[in-house]
C-alpha cells in the first residue's frame, strides 16, 4: 500500500475494527447454537445486541463520508479501490435506516419469529397473519428508505443486501427461462426414474459417532482444514465462525446417515469459500465473500455438482459402507447414486431435490415481490401459495404447515433472500462446467476423492477474489459468460435424462 | 428505583453495556481455551483486543465524572449508592493509566509470558531475567500512577485491583500471625501423619468419560445447575462465563482421578458464587463478585473445607468406587480422607496441600513487595527465593524451574495477586465456621451429600451480597469478626492434629 494513503488507511483500521466485532458476534452466535445451556439465553441476547449496536455505531460514524471523499483522491490500487467501493456500499445500507426504524424492524421480526414458531405446528395461518402484516409493513418502509438511499426500486433495494449487482429485472429473465424448462423436464426425469429400479435405503442404525467420523473423513477429502475449523451439532445446520476458524454444524439422525452426510458436505462447501478468501484482505470488506448467492453456489457446487455426482460417489460408497460395517446391494455406488439423485415433487423446500427446488424458490420470489409491491395482501397468501404450487409442481399442500407456514424467512423480515438459493444453484452449475473445461482432470480426480484440481480452480476464480468484482462480473470472468440457465439445465439433463 | 434518578439511570445503562462487552469477551476467552482450533488464535486475539479497547473506551468516557457528580445528588438507596461507589472505583483504576502505559504494560507482559514459557522448562533464569526486569519496570510505573490516582502506597495500589479494602499493613499482620503458627504446626502434623498408615492410591486406569460423569454427579450434589452452566476440558482449569452461564473446566489424568475431581469441586465453588450473585443487580458493578480473595474463599470453602472433609468423603467414597467399579481398601472413606488430606512440603505451589500452601504465598508476597519497593533486584530473585523456601518450608529447590520460575504471574505482570490465595483460605475457614455455628445441621447434611443448608447460608451472607459491602465489612457482618487467622488455624488443628 502506498505511504500517503492516510484517509484510506484510517478507513481500513475502522473497518478492521468492525470486522473484529462482527467476528466476535459470530462466535457468540455459534456458541448459542451449539454449546450454550438454555439458561444463558437472556444474557447472550444482551451480549449480541450490544455488539450489534456497537457495530452499527461504527458503521454509521458521521466521520466516514469525509474519509471516503479524501480516500477517493488518494492513489489506490484495484483492490483498495474495490475495498472503498464496498465500504461505501455498507455505509449506504447502514445509514439508510434511522435508529427508530431499525428498532421497529427488530421488534417486528422478533414478534414475527415468535408467532411463526407457534403458528407453524398449529397450522394456524390466521394466528400468524397479524404478525406477518406487521413485519411486511416495516419491511416495506425499509424498502422505501433504501430506495431513496440506493437509487433502486423497492424490491431491488431489499435484494441488494444479499445479492448486489442483481435486480428483479435480471432475476425475472433467469427465472422465466427456468420456468419454461422445468415442468417438461421434471416430467421426463420422473418418467425415466420410474423406468429404473427404486433405490434401496441402507439399513441402520447409524451411531452418531460413526456418522461424525465419516463426515470428518469426507470433509478432509474436500480439503477442510481442522486446524482452522470444527464440526459440531446444532438444531439447524449452518456455517459460521471466521475464515481462519470456520465452524460448521450438522444434525444427526441415527436411522438415516445420508441426509446429515450431504448436509456436512454442503456446509463444507461454504467453509471452503470462507477459508479461501484472500488472506491479504482479511477483516476488510473487499476480503469478504461476494454475496449470499455466490456463497450458496459454493455449497451447492460441492454438494450437488461434485458430491452427488457418480465420480465422487464411486469413491465414497465403499468408505460409507466401511464406516457402518454395511453389507449388501444398498451400498453399491449405483444404488447410492440413485438414492442421492432421487427426484420427488414434495411440499417442503428444505427437503427438495435439485430438480424441484427452483420451483419452490420461484414461487416464493413471485409472492414476496407481490407483497412488497402491495399487490398481494397477507390474507391472500395461502391461496396464492397453493395456486403457485399447483402450477409449478402440480401438487397442493393439504395444510399451511406444509405450505406458506413452512419457512421462517418472512417471519424474520428476510424479504429478498429466497432468489439467492436458485441463483446459487445456477452459478454452481456454470462454475463447475467452467472448471471442468479448464481442468479436464477434475472428474477423474473426484473418482479418487481428490478435490485438489477443483479447489485450485475455485480458489483462483472465486474464493480468492473476495469482493473484488461484482457477482455478475465475477461470473463472466470465471466462466466466459454472464450468469445464465444453460449450464444448470445441461447439468440436469446430463444427470437425470442420460 | 426512583423516577428522578436520571444521571444514575444513565450510568446504569453505560455500565450494563460494559458488562455485556466484558461478558462477550469472557465467552471468547472460554472458547479460546476449550474449543478453538489452533489456527484461530490470531483472529481471536484481534477480536478480544478489540473488545478490550472498546471496554476501556467505555470505562474512561470523559462524560462519566459529571454523571457521577450528578448521581451523588440524586436520592439513591443503599445498593444504588454502593453501585455508584463501585463505578467510581472502576473509573479511578481505568483512568489512572494513559493509553501509552496500558500498551507498554500489555507488550511487556506478552514478552514476559513468551520468555517465561521458554525459560521455565529450560531452567534458564538468566534468559528470563531481562523480560522480567522490563515487566517489573512498567509495573512499578503503574504502581506510581495508581498511587497518585488512588491515594494508596505503591504495593497497595496494585493489590487494590484484586483485593480492595486490604493493604499491605493488614496483610502483614495476618501473614505474620500465620508465620508464627505454621512451622511448628507443620512439624506436628507431619509427625502425626507418620504415625498413621500411608494412604493407598486407588488403582486405575480411570477413563475420562467416567471421571466426567463422576464430576457431574458431585457438582450436582453441590448445587451446580447445568441449565446455567457447563463442564469442559482445558489445559489450565478455570471458572469463566457469566452468572447465568457459568463455564468451568478441568483436565483429566487417566491414571489418577483424585486431582481432577477435587479441581472440579474447587471450580464449582467459584461457579456457585457467580451463580448466586444478586440477580436484581446483574450487569452492574455492585452485582459482581466482591474480590479475588472472596472468590477464592468460595472455591476453597467448597473444596478444602467441605469436600475434603470427613463428612462429605463419607458420602462421596462409595460413589467414587462405583464410578470406576473399584474394589478394596483404597476406596474406604478413611483411606480417601487420608489421601485427600495428605501433607507434604514440596517445591510447587499449585500442587501444595492446604497446610504448606500459605508458605508458598507468603514467600511470593514478601518477594513481590520487595521488588515493587525497589529493595530486591531481579538478579537476586533466585537466591532470595531459595532462602525463603529454606526458612518457610525447610526445603531448597534444586532448580529454578522448581523455584522462582514456576509461576506465570510475575511474567504476566500480575503483582499483588498472590496474597489473595491465602486471604481466601483464611476467609473460607472463617465463613465455614460461622455457617456451622449458624446452621449446626450442615455437617450432618454433608454426610448425605446435601449442600442445601450450607449453600443457603452462603447465598444470604456472601453470594447474594455482591459488592454491596467492602470485603472487610462483608467478613465482619457474615462471621461476627474481622478476617483473621484463628478459624484457619483451628481448622488445621482439628483436621491434622486430632
Amino acid at each position: 500500500m502506498s505511504a500517503n494513503t492516510s484517509a484510506y488507511t484510517a478507513l481500513e483500521r475502522r473497518y478492521a475494527r468492525m470486522s473484529h466485532v462482527a467476528g466476535a458476534r459470530g462466535m457468540l452466535s455459534w456458541d448459542h447454537q451449539t454449546m450454550m445451556p438454555v439458561g444463558g439465553a437472556d444474557a447472550r441476547a444482551e451480549q449480541m445486541a450490544t455488539l450489534g449496536v456497537i457495530e452499527h455505531e461504527l458503521a454509521t460514524d458521521p466521520a466516514l463520508p469525509d474519509l471516503f471523499a479524501a480516500a477517493e483522491q488518494e492513489p489506490l490500487d484495484d483492490w483498495q479501490r474495490a475495498n472503498l467501493r464496498e465500504m461505501r456500499r455498507r455505509w449506504r445500507h447502514a445509514t439508510a435506516l434511522d435508529a427508530d426504524l431499525v428498532e421497529r424492524v427488530s421488534r417486528a421480526a422478533s414478534a414475527g419469529d415468535l408467532a411463526w414458531r407457534a403458528a407453524r405446528p398449529a397450522n394456524d395461518f390466521a394466528g400468524f397473519a397479524p404478525a406477518l402484516r406487521a413485519v411486511l409493513a416495516v419491511v416495506r418502509e425499509v424498502a422505501a428508505r433504501k430506495t431513496e438511499a440506493l437509487g433502486l426500486a423497492p424490491y431491488d433495494a431489499l435484494l441488494d443486501e444479499y445479492e448486489p449487482g442483481f435486480g428483479a429485472a435480471e432475476v425475472d429473465v433467469l427465472f422465466a427461462d427456468l420456468e419454461r424448462f422445468l415442468p417438461d423436464f421434471l416430467g421426463r426425469a420422473l418418467e425415466r426414474q420410474r423406468a429404473r429400479p427404486a433405490p434401496e435405503r441402507p439399513g441402520g442404525p447409524f451411531p452418531v459417532e460413526r456418522q461424525r467420523a465419516l463426515g470428518v473423513r469426507l470433509m478432509e477429502a474436500v480439503g477442510f482444514d481442522f486446524h482452522h475449523g470444527r464440526l459440531d451439532v446444532s438444531l439447524h445446520p449452518f456455517c459460521g465462525g471466521t475464515p481462519d476458524d470456520v465452524r460448521i454444524t450438522t444434525r444427526y439422525d441415527e436411522s438415516d446417515f445420508t441426509s446429515a452426510l450431504m448436509g456436512v458436505l454442503h456446509e463444507t462447501g461454504h467453509a471452503m469459500y470462507e477459508r479461501g478468501l484472500p488472506a491479504a484482505w482479511r477483516h476488510q470488506p473487499v476480503g469478504e465473500a461476494r454475496s449470499t448467492g455466490m456463497h450458496e453456489s459454493q455449497s451447492l457446487l460441492i454438494e450437488m455438482q461434485a458430491c452427488r455426482g457418480r465420480e465422487f460417489l464411486g469413491f465414497a460408497a465403499p468408505i460409507m459402507r466401511q464406516a457402518f460395517d454395511g453389507d449388501g446391494p444398498a451400498w453399491h455406488p449405483d444404488n447410492l447414486y440413485r438414492l442421492y439423485t432421487r427426484v420427488e415433487p414434495d411440499f417442503i423446500r428444505v427437503d427438495a431435490d435439485e430438480v424441484t427446488y427452483p420451483a419452490h424458490v420461484i414461487l416464493r420470489y413471485r409472492l414476496e415481490r407481490a407483497m412488497i409491491a402491495g399487490d398481494l395482501a397477507v390474507d391472500d397468501l395461502p391461496g396464492a401459495w397453493n395456486d403457485g404450487m399447483k402450477r409449478l409442481l402440480g401438487i397442493v399442500p393439504p395444510t399451511d404447515t406444509l405450505g406458506c407456514l413452512q419457512d421462517i424467512h418472512w417471519a424474520d423480515g428476510a424479504f429478498g433472500y429466497f432468489p439467492t438459493y436458485t441463483l446459487g444453484a445456477m452459478a454452481a452449475a456454470q462454475l463447475f462446467a467452467a472448471a471442468r473445461r479448464a481442468e479436464p482432470g477434475i472428474p477423474a480426480a473426484l473418482e479418487h476423492g481428490d478435490f485438489t484440481p477443483l479447489m485450485a480452480w475455485l480458489r483462483a476464480h472465486v474464493h480468492g477474489q473476495g469482493s473484488l468484482l461484482g457477482a455478475p462480473e465475477l461470473m463472466t470472468r470465471a466462466t466466459g459468460q454472464p450468469l445464465g440457465v444453460a449450464a444448470f439445465e445441461a447439468h440436469l439433463e446430463a444427470r437425470y435424462l442420460s
